[in-house]
């Protein structure tokens, strides 16, 4: 057992103040580190201590191991916690940290280091029987064998270029009877673009649902589920709106999923909190998809489904205390809804827009949290993620958390740039959104950019919006007046004085 | 069954904002009322219409039953939400509104009118057998009678002016000894101040603890009881820190209350959300005060441990809904908070200090909640009561509960005005509040205003938040250096950069 008096979080923005915000509420200090581009940010202030490591650029700041760990030793730190991206998963930061002889608020360099290997990670879970997506073990060219195990595993599948990556050189087929045309252009087209015409294939899963299992594991053995979050809605394959519990997941399959995760946690003697991911399909068969070893962007959906802090959890365990709870004590308490509010333009195909939040405001009130990193008139840099905060709503069931993200996406008010808030509105009300029949194609079958052009409700909202923005601006009471001043949608405006 | 379309809350502040941000989650179109005092309120602006209803004064404005039943014909509004003071315990209010048909969101106006009277309600819940404090029925001056009552009831005892109110003409008794001088002294002192000598006499209880338990029932019948809340912590006889569940109320009185609780509501048939407010004494008896018949400034907290949300509860019990669960569904998930943030000064006896929110910046993350009617450079209006926000936070234990109060109250800033911020921060952090130990009498016993003088750490801290906010007016990034500027509590800071 070894307190932890100060911690310095390795990261910035909104995770790093929720680090902190954990951190103060134990007791513990906290130093910041930050870039010269990020001078000004509230995770900067809002830590005990501040240090400014170096350049914009992360490779010459939040990347620099070598400094943060200096930083470390001159401020008497005991330990870190890396947050998400940036060191997160690097098994040799982790491994300096060790050495140094700081705390690092995560798992051991091994189990980094195996599950950021796909094939050092299938071969340790094997022994658990944790159900993969079917297909070839090796990367293969002889067709005929190819066509053997396309047929075993059952078609449509899908056949991967070795050496291909983010989706270049892959190619569904769909029937035995194209096979060997598909196969022969797969290989032909693999050599051409990447030099190299070995191809896996795999089972083809034509509606993907994105389901995770968080877990949980302490230094005396100790593993733990709690429960999944399903991040089905996806742009560019990266997760857009989380929620948790999932819309389909039966308390059986829960439990099932939730046990697989928990052997793969054990495969690499898991501690902290750690994410099994798995695709489900139409029938609900799952496969593991990998381990991010790490704390997830989109966790505070399973903090407010559970009430566990799950930052006091990473820190308790890392200071060696067991875990206070046992499985069958975990209940699912109500539903969370997560938006990652993105300086970017859904109507331009998501690009970032960076700029000045001219206009933030944050909603409020019974089940909405917002975790972020911004306050009004600062500068969304161009140096990092485009994250400018997460969104989460969460009620008594489902259609309570949907109710309630959209009244709080009403109430966000942000200008200067685009933001993910209207896609986000217009997911919450799409009904197969609503319904639960959705997967990670959902953008590519449902979303047309020209559904978010304004109408002329929303002409009129922006005018609002803008008109109540000057008027707060003026901050004259007796020069600003109510009529007309909106802050929320206004569909039917009438201001009255009844005499 | 009828359904509800459009709610004016005949309100301001943040309860006219608690109430809009349901509706707006039920789909329900919102009416705002404003007084000239309130033109740029941010209820003003939440709702989709607004109305002008008078003079700032709230006899003028607010407690206006005539103009605000006329707004809703013009308005074609269903039903009206009261909130809590104004006019929403006014049974005559109710009737008005009823008879306009138009829906009233709370009780019947026959059962506001009973527990409105102590001595009507105390009759009404006769059969029932709720334990009262022990004393006279009756006013008396019989010296002789006034003895053996006293007697019987047990010393200490409490001897009341039938005239008096707010504590005048009141006098503790010890022992039997010494009670006949004091009954004279009694009499002799209510004759002078209050023309009328006759007195009650009843149990004092020395150490009171003040516990109520919220209860709703719908037109059906059906009443349950959502656990209790504690708001021991006042000034001035007013409540100022609430929690929920409290820290010394076992399994089984928890359930005693209860169902005493619904009793009472089942004895004026009670319809919507309500209060039964309770003492409790040292050995944990328990005796009937009142009933509030409206939703309390402390619901907040009540919903954090059990997920509801009770203004949607109230509206679809309006509506005609039955209640959807049963008293064995409720469980308690946690431990909540509420500080009451009040523009005073706990330094000069907590009064009022009515100003500018010069800096206005609420805390944000995991288990805090704000509800509050102000932004920043908005002024405290003088007709008002003084409340600013209530800052409600939540954990898995009223250990991470006060912890994460402490933290947040450190994160609120708040300048231009004096207000309870500190005051609850001392509470936070007093043994006897944190080990449960406390009761009405807290401050009396433990406050000294003194012990909000700033040490040397605040005086440094206000330094930094003061230097901060110049930083932030600047808007200019390239200008201000984070160096030194600070957005919490600074006790050791350092800013460095290393090579």
């Amino acid at each position: 057992m070894r307190k932890i008096n100060k911690i310095l979080v390795a990261n910035r923005g909104e995770i790093a103040l929720r680090v902190m915000r954990t951190a103060k509420e134990m007791g513990i200090k906290t130093v910041a580190v930050y870039s010269e581009a990020d001078r000004n940010a509230l995770h900067v202030r809002f830590a005990d201590e501040a240090v400014c490591v170096g350049g914009p650029k992360s490779s010459d700041s939040y990347l620099r191991a070598d400094i943060i760990i200096a930083v470390c030793k001159q401020l008497g730190v005991d330990a870190i916690h890396p947050g998400y991206g940036f060191l997160s998963e690097n098994a040799g930061f982790a491994a300096q940290v060790k050495e140094a002889g700081i705390i690092f608020i995560g798992p051991s360099p091994e189990a980094i280091q195996l599950m950021g290997s796909k094939l050092a990670a299938k071969a340790a879970v094997a022994k658990y029987n944790i159900p993969m997506v079917p297909g070839t073990e090796d990367a293969i060219t002889d067709i005929e064998e190819a066509k053997r195990i396309a047929t075993t595993v059952g078609f449509p599948i899908l056949i991967k270029a070795s050496a291909g990556g983010g989706g270049k050189g892959m190619r569904v087929v769909e029937s035995v009877e194209v096979f060997e045309e598909q196969m022969q252009l797969a290989v032909s087209e693999a050599t051409s673009a990447f030099g190299d015409g070995a191809v896996f294939i795999e089972k083809y899963i034509g509606s993907p649902r994105h389901v995770e299992i968080q877990v949980l594991g302490d230094s005396h053995g100790n593993i733990v589920h709690i429960f999944e979050r399903e991040c089905s809605i996806q742009r560019r394959h990266q997760k857009v709106i989380e929620e948790a519990p999932s819309a389909v997941l039966t308390p059986a399959l829960r439990e099932e999923m939730g046990q697989c995760a928990v052997n793969v946690a054990r495969a690499c003697d898991y501690v902290s909190a750690g994410t099994v991911e798995f695709l489900v399909d139409e029938n609900l068969n799952f496969y593991f998809l990998e381990m991010n070893t790490r704390l997830q962007v989109e966790h505070p959906v399973t903090e407010q489904i559970t009430g566990l802090d799950l930052v006091r959890e990473q820190i308790l365990i890392a200071e060696g205390h067991e875990i206070t709870f046992k499985q069958e004590d975990l209940k699912i308490k109500g539903h969370a809804m997560e938006l990652r509010v993105y300086a970017e333009d859904p109507a331009n195909n998501f690009l970032p827009d960076i700029g000045r939040l001219e206009t933030y405001t944050r909603p409020q009130g019974l089940g909405v949290r917002v975790d972020d990193g911004f306050e009004q008139g600062m500068d969304i840099p161009i140096y990092y993620d485009p994250m400018i905060a997460k969104l989460v709503t969460f009620g008594k069931d489902r259609k309570e958390a949907i109710e309630k993200m959209v009244r709080a996406i009403d109430e966000y008010q942000i200008t200067g740039i685009e933001t993910t808030l209207p896609f986000g509105k217009f997911v919450m009300q799409h009904e197969a959104f609503v319904s639960g029949n959705f997967d990670t194609k959902f953008i590519e079958r449902y979303f047309e950019p020209a559904m978010l052009l304004p109408q002329l409700d929303e002409a009129t909202e922006e005018i609002g919006v803008a008109l109540a923005a000057m008027l707060m601006e003026t901050r004259k009471p007796q020069a600003a007046s109510a009529d007309g001043a909106s802050m929320a949608p206004v569909s039917n405006w009438r201001t009255n004085r009844l005499k």
